[in-house]
Parts: C-alpha cells; sequence; structure tokens
C-alpha cells in the first residue's frame, strides 16, 4: 500500500501547487488516512513545493515501519500543535505560500498556524483532498467489498437467530459484535434498530423497546474495514405474515429504491438518482416522508461526496460508491428504509456493481 | 433540571457579557449540552445582550418539550449554518460584537459567521464555557456517581467469567455491552483491554491475542451516564499465582497511584498531583514508563481540565472530578496500570470521594 499513498500525495502536489511554491497543510483526519495510511492522533501532514513529504504528530514513533519510504516522520510532544510545526518547517523551506484546510482547522489553530509561519501567507486548500477521493481505486472498493461482506453475514446471522422478546438495543449490540467477529475494524457508525412504531425512521437510537409480532423491525448497520464504510439497510416483519399496509408500503419503498439504483450511470446527475426515488414516493402521497438525501458517498467516511439530493450539482463518476436509502416512516404506525450500497460502473462492465446483497424480499421473521 | 440549564446561561452571560453589548454564540457539543440539555446534531445557542436565548439548528424541533421556557427554538434546514444564522439574529437585535467559539469554529465557519453578521465585530469568547465546566454541581456529580457504579459493575461482572482463551477485542465488547445493560448510554471511550504483553500500555486497543496463563491482563473502560463520563483501569493476574517480577511491579504502580490520590484536596497543586506519582515510579528506575499525564479531568468529556502533568498550572478546587491513572508498560513483558475517578472534596467532608470502587488488590484470576 505504500506506492499507493506516496502516488496519491503526488497526484494531489500536481493539482494543488503546480511549481508556484505553494506547501501544503493537510490537517483532516479522514485526508491523512488518505494520503498516509494508518494516521496516529494528533497529526498533521506537510507537502512541500521542493518535494519532501512530513507527517508531524504527537505519536508518529509508532508508525515507524508503516508508511512509506517517501514519509518524513517528525515527532513533536503532546503540547504542540502539529500544523504549527508544520508551518514552521515550510517556511524555513523556503515555501512562498501555504495552503490549509479551512474547512477543518480551528480559528484558533490557524492563528497559531499564521504565528508559526512568521510572514508566511496563508491560503485555503478547500476539500482538493475529499475532491480526490471522490473516485475510489480497486483496491479501495476491494475493501468497500469486504466490508459489506462482513455486514451481510452479521445481518444474516442475525436472521436465523429469535427476535421476539429482544429489545433493540441489544439487537444492535449484537450486530456490532457479529461485525468486529467476522474482521470488522468496528461499526462505520452506530447501528440502528428500529421496532413496531420506531421503524423506518431515519435516525433512530436503539431503545429498550423489545420485538413484538406483526412489527415491521428496521436494521441500519455497516462494518468499517480498513477505514472503509458501507451501509446496508433492510425491513423485515416480524411473524407469520405481513398486514396489508406492510405488504403495500414495502412495495411503495422497493420500487423507490430499485428506481434510484436503476438510474446509478456515469454520467447521470446526482440529482436525478435522488428525483426517481422521490417521484415514486410522491406518486403514493409520501412527498414529505423522505429525507433532505436518497443517498450519499461512502469510504473513509459516511457522508462523503457526492450528495443524491434534489439540489445537488455533478454528475456520476465510474468508480463512486453510493448509497441508495429511500424511506417512509409514518408516525405511530412504523415504517420502511431499504438502503444498500452499490459502485458505479458502466453498463459495458455489467452496470452499478452491487456490494450490499443481502436478499431484498419482505421477509417474515 | 431546565432551571439548571437557564441558571448556567445566566452565569456565563453575567461573566462573559456584563452590559457592553457581547452577543455570544456557543457551538462546541459538549458546551451546548451543558447550556442546553439534550443537543441536536448541527446547532449553536445565541445569548443575546438583551436577554434572549435561542438555540438555532437542524433538528431542533425533535426538542420541543425538553428545554427549558427561558430557551426559544429556532429551526434552520441542514445546509444552513446554525451560526452564520444566529450571527444574524445577533446583528439583527442590535449586538455591538459577537463572541464565538474560536478554539471549536473552523476557519471556514468562521468566514461564514462574519459574513452573515455584516459588519458586526467577532470577539472570542474561548474556553470560557469549559472553565465554567471545571467544578461541577451535586447533580453532575450525581451523574458521575451513576456512572461510576455502572462501570464497577460491568467489571465486576466480568471478572466472574472465564477469561483464558477469550480475545482482547470479545473481552472489550462483553464490557461494553456490560455497560449499557446497566443503564449507561453507551461506553465514555474506546474500552481497552490488553493481555500479557499488550498490559500497561495506555493507547492499547483491543486485538485478537487471547488471555493466557501468567498473563497480566489490564482492562479500562467507563460509561456514559446523562452525558457524564468517568474512567475505571484494573490490572489483573491470570492463573493461580503471580510470578515475582507482577507483583513487585504492580506494588510499585499501586504505590504511585496511591501517592498521587492522596494529594487530592482543595488548594493542592495540579502538578503536585502528577510529580508524587512520578517520584515513586522515578525512584525504582520508572522514570521514563509514565506518559505524559497522570490524571485528567472528567465530566461531559474526557480529557477535560484539570491536566495532571509536569507542567500543569493551578490548584485543585472543591467538586473537580479527576482521574488518577498512572502506568507502567515494559516493552515485550508487560504492565500495570490502575485508573480511577475521584471528586475532590475538603477533609471535612471525608477528603477525595473515590467513585470507581472495584478493589485494587492484585487479583489472580
Amino acid at each position: 500500500m505504500s506506492e499507493v499513498h506516496a502516488a496519491r500525495r503526488a497526484a494531489l502536489r500536481a493539482h494543488c501547487s503546480p511549481g508556484d511554491g505553494t506547501a501544503l497543510l493537510i490537517s483532516r483526519p479522514a485526508n491523512l488516512r488518505y494520503l498516509v495510511g494508518a494516521v496516529p492522533a494528533h497529526a498533521a501532514l506537510l507537502l512541500t513545493p521542493g518535494g519532501e513529504d512530513v507527517l508531524v504528530g504527537g505519536a508518529v514513533a509508532a508508525l515507524r515501519g508503516t508508511p512509506d519510504d517517501a514519509l518524513r516522520l517528525l515527532a513533536v510532544d503532546g503540547d504542540t500543535d502539529p500544523a504549527a510545526t508544520a508551518a514552521v518547517l515550510a517556511a524555513r523551506d523556503g515555501a512562498a505560500s501555504l495552503a490549509v484546510e479551512e474547512h477543518h482547522l480551528t480559528v484558533a489553530r490557524y492563528r497559531a498556524v499564521r504565528a508559526a509561519g512568521g510572514g508566511l501567507p496563508l491560503g485555503d486548500l478547500a476539500r482538493a483532498v475529499e475532491q480526490r477521493r471522490l473516485v475510489k481505486d480497486e483496491a479501495e472498493i476491494a475493501a468497500l467489498r469486504t466490508a459489506a461482506e462482513i455486514t451481510d453475514r452479521a445481518l444474516g446471522e442475525l436472521l436465523e437467530s429469535i427476535l421476539v422478546g429482544r429489545t433493540e438495543r441489544h439487537l444492535a449490540l449484537e450486530l456490532e459484535r457479529r461485525l468486529v467477529d467476522h474482521g470488522a475494524d468496528g461499526a462505520a457508525f452506530p447501528t440502528s434498530v428500529a421496532t413496531g412504531a420506531n421503524s423506518g425512521s431515519a435516525g433512530h437510537r436503539p431503545t429498550d423497546r423489545r420485538v413484538e409480532e406483526g412489527d415491521f423491525l428496521t436494521v441500519r448497520l455497516g462494518a468499517r474495514y480498513r477505514g472503509y464504510r458501507c451501509r446496508i439497510g433492510r425491513t423485515f416483519v416480524i411473524g407469520s405474515r405481513p398486514a396489508d399496509w406492510q405488504i403495500e408500503l414495502y412495495e411503495l419503498v422497493f420500487a423507490a429504491q430499485r428506481a434510484a439504483r436503476e438510474t446509478l450511470a456515469p454520467g447521470t446527475e446526482c440529482r436525478e438518482v435522488d428525483r426517481a426515488a422521490r417521484a415514486v414516493l410522491d406518486g403514493a402521497g409520501h412527498a414529505d416522508a423522505l429525507g433532505p438525501l436518497t443517498g450519499e458517498g461512502v469510504g473513509l467516511e459516511m457522508g462523503e461526496d457526492p450528495r443524491l439530493a434534489p439540489a445537488a450539482m455533478g454528475r456520476l463518476g465510474v468508480r463512486v460508491p453510493v448509497t441508495v436509502e429511500p424511506g417512509v416512516h409514518l408516525p405511530g404506525r412504523g415504517g420502511v428504509r431499504i438502503d444498500d450500497t452499490l459502485v458505479v460502473r458502466p453498463v459495458a462492465d455489467g452496470g452499478p456493481e452491487l456490494l450490499t446483497i443481502t436478499t431484498k424480499e419482505l421477509l417474515a421473521l
């Protein structure tokens, strides 16, 4: 992996520091992970115009052996801001300016960086690293694929166990344990288990409510594997057979989710994906049930670009992993969510690659 | 609780906006929780010089009923920065300036706040809210006490189970499950379980190593209860009896921890607590084994003020909860950590109140 990280840094430098003497200072943890690999807490990366890459941090010594040869490690004590130390280095190396991540550095840290840099002018690197993270390479997609396999397996095992009488909290904890059992670093985001009137609610945090006969049960989880995160969401019915309203609502959300999935192709406008799901739900009178997003990019973080939303700009590209996650929640009754993680692929390569392969039939458990 | 939060806001306003027209903008989540109670994601609190308290946020509607009457709720859509909206309100209300948390706001958000405020001058609220959080009231200490009880119980149950052959990861997950079982909101920080050569290492993340006969086993965990967090750390020996070097090292760390605990009193210099532990370890030739801190404040966050460290400034006050957590790790062999959470109390009230009461005898399990 080490050449991969060195190549990413070289590409970033070529893009953001094209021979004008700009040094780049990266501090946002997910961006550091992308550019360096494993990242210690409290670190900053400096890319000098002269071509030197320096990782400054409180515990970089622990990284020895992990990063690539092209990276110099510089340890600082715990009270020193690594970003400020990086500014000192940039000034010493004769950089003409220093671009920092203004969307991540706090005002207080920014002032410390400015003071440490002497007269070195500061610029904004903005979301340049995030933009480079949008399209994944095949190694990143392989990590996402493994994350999805782990997630499918954890969910599959849960479905084989007895659910009635168990609390949302317990089911969520068991799912997270199973993720780790199967090799995940941990959960990609807090696992949501929602029963009865809670089901289908987007941001539901597990409670002590127990699963009952006749409930809808919505489960949303994802594994984190080598830093990469995915999401699956499924809704089940507890008992021998679903009620008519449950079948109807399930089929509606399934149709909306399928409609959105079917739009996923290189060149599709992001808002077009959202519109496809929304149109199905609107047609059935559930215009307000959908939240602000139908899906979002995933990778080293949940909620990366692109956003699949009504006002989203831009088009999908090849090898962009996204979630498609519409849902409807009827207050007091419950609802349905169906979430998948897919990778945008051209038709020639078989179209969108579905990573989360657990069945989307309405199972009665 | 609602009067408590209103009173905290009034005290903050009296302290930081003494009739000079300064509006206060609080954005740091733990500070919002302190001043408002439950806090939705993506929110900001504005205290106007005229005496109005406004909570601005994306999901403040969900708070209806929770906060106190003295708080106005203002919903904004998900793409709007609540801090920028608060700046608009402050300017409209005729504030002379707006103090923001420069240690929390990013440069990008700061620019958005400045633009939204028109010509409104911005100042720095700095860590004014954190300073007010240092000394806890008895309701906060009661929450910490419950957190510690839950933590002791989860640890006690683990000690009754069979440990040999189980992995660090599994033990950590089981402890976190037990914390939630006993009523915790969740873990206060990632639970650390370290066996064999990993034991005693401060930042150890659980691995797939299994517990073996003869191991030292170090466990560090804490519950989060109503937002309040504590820490306990204990080291055990696996097997019928400890080796001589294990007894010796344990007694040393225990002596260092006790020496530090015994200094805890109102008026003690923070660095004096650290020095007491360090002196014991230095005397035995383990000067380098101790990390930068012997302990730290706890409350709504881990790692609050005060820091118990060699260069720490300031003195302990009554009703300040701190951890005391020295440790020694011998590379390749393992080591010992013993962590407690205590509240500083005057001698007349019985001296320091030990919240984490699990025995510190060296147990052979």
